[in-house]
Order: structure tokens, then sequence, then C-alpha cells
């Protein structure tokens, strides 16, 4: 199984975002700077999150990103499924019906039982990841992570975020 | 997320092995016929599986492959990491370490809390295939599924399996 390294560059960013003042955006290159990463790499990712509702990119030379709602309505989840697809991570290909002994397709109404235990197991991980709100990542940072990290963060963010006028939404 | 299409053709074959007499085998090719796989295709899948102890492979002409242990021995979990590997789906490249806010090593003791929080969910979705055994999914199979196709399946076993004069463990 595997998740695309998009995914920890997403959440990292989602929850740098969620660090900034009030309606204030912070530039795609400036959240590509602060984890090393190209920002046509990031970008990509970053349309994602905007095209799922969990940023909002605020267009022109001034503009950027920032949440589009609050980090205590954001999970992992959200985060997973909008950089990775929906689509279950299993891939039942009905295999069953191939071969010297495929049946009509009467034979078959009932799921197969390969494929809807994958599917629970999937549940569970999806579970767990709704679980965990942006907010609390960053809440778990602020409280745990060594001060001079904290330090550094937050004055990136205070360096690179814009304000802005009034919010789009 | 994506688990590799080889899970699907696993677990079938591990669970139509489970179906076979005593320490008879079924060669690869019938394996591969039973989903109408190509038995290149599959082959790389069932090394997988015999290098990871689930299955025996038994060489020669007359051999062929047969669960290593009780089917009640094998969960989807054990299947699932033969075929994609041990490795976590989700990969922390340490991106908080890069970019101008890095600091040094000792800054960054403790583990990211953004790792942290996926490897558990990851252990939330491990834990529920660990609990699926593969004789449930036999079982789940023999009394749930279409008469026709258990007969089918059973006729295929009984007319693939090569009985062995004794078992190699």
């Amino acid at each position: 199984m595997k998740l695309g390294e998009g995914v920890e560059a997403a959440i990292h960013c989602a929850a740098t975002l969620a660090g900034v003042d009030g309606d204030s955006t912070m530039p795609g290159a400036a959240l590509a700077e602060a984890f090393g990463l190209s920002p046509s790499y990031l970008l990509k990712h970053l349309n994602m999150l905007t095209a799922a509702r969990i940023l909002e990119s605020v267009p022109g030379p001034a503009g950027g990103y920032r949440l589009a709602k609050p980090a205590e309505r954001i999970t992992l989840l959200d985060i997973v499924l909008a950089v990775e697809g929906r689509e279950p991570a299993f891939r039942c290909g009905e295999i069953r019906q191939r071969g010297p002994t495929k049946l009509d397709a009467s034979a078959y109404v009932r799921p197969c039982g390969i494929n809807a235990a994958m599917l629970k197991a999937e549940r569970a991980y999806r579970a767990a990841l709704a679980e965990v709100r942006l907010s609390d990542i960053v809440a778990d940072f602020m409280k745990g992570a060594d001060p001079r990290s904290v330090a550094a963060s937050c004055a990136f963010a205070e360096r690179h975020q814009r304000q802005q006028k009034s919010r789009s939404t």
C-alpha cells in the first residue's frame, strides 16, 4: 500500500496555513520554500486542496492561499482524499468472474467476500484519519515540538503572510 | 492510497489453495487459469507469497503450490504485506527539516506529529486486516456464495490438484 509523496506536503502546507493571521494568505512559493519543495511540484497539490475546498486561493500578485474553513473542520482524511482521490485502495477486478468456472451474472449478485473484507479494513483506516483534525496537528506541534521549531515556524508565517482587504467568501 | 492489483490475485489464489485436499498442490498455471490471469504475471505474486512462507512451492513436473500452514493461521494482513511490502503507506520525507527554518538535529528528536498520526491510522488498517483469517474468507465463500460458484470452485480444485507423496516440511 502506498500513499503519494504529496500527502506529506499537503498536510504540512495546510498546517502552516492554519498559522497565518485572520484572512491573510501565504504565496505558494513561500510554502514551497518552507519545506524545500519545488514550487511547480507543490502547485499541483495546492490546486487539489483548493479544488476540494480545503484551501482557498486568492488571485493576484498580492494573493496566495489560506484555509477555506477553520482548522477544526478539516481532518487528515479530507486532505488525504483530496490528494489521493476518493477511490478505495483495494481495486477489485472481479477476477472471480474470469476463467473457466465463470457463470452467468446471476451467480455474482453477492459482493465478493474478499473485496468486502478489504473495504472494511479501509473504512477503519479512514475512520482513524477522520478522527484527527488539522487543529489537533497544530495544537500538538505548538505544545510538543521543540520550542525553537515553533518559534521558527511562527516567524516564517509572520514574514510571509499577506494581509487581505476582505475575505472573498 | 493504492494497493497493487496483485493483492486481489494473491488472496484469491491463497483461498483457492485452502480448498485442495491434504498435502496436494496446484500448479501455478491452473491458478492463473482460474482467474483469467497471465501465468507469468501471477508467478511474481506466487513467489512473493512463497518467500513470505504463506505458500509452499513443490518443485518438479508434478509439483505446484499449497498453503505452507493452516488457513486459520494466515491473515489478510500477512498476504497484503507479502505482496505490497512491509513499509508504511505514508512516506515521511522529514520535509519539516528542510527549508529556511531548518534547525540542528536536536530540534527534531520528537517524531513529527503528522507522521505519528498517519502511522496510527495505518495501524488501525493493519489491525483490521489481521482480524480476517484466510479460513474466514473460505468459510464465508462456502456458506454465502452462490451454490453454483461453490460447486464450480470445488470441481476446479478437484480437477487441478495433484496429490503429493509426502509433505516436504
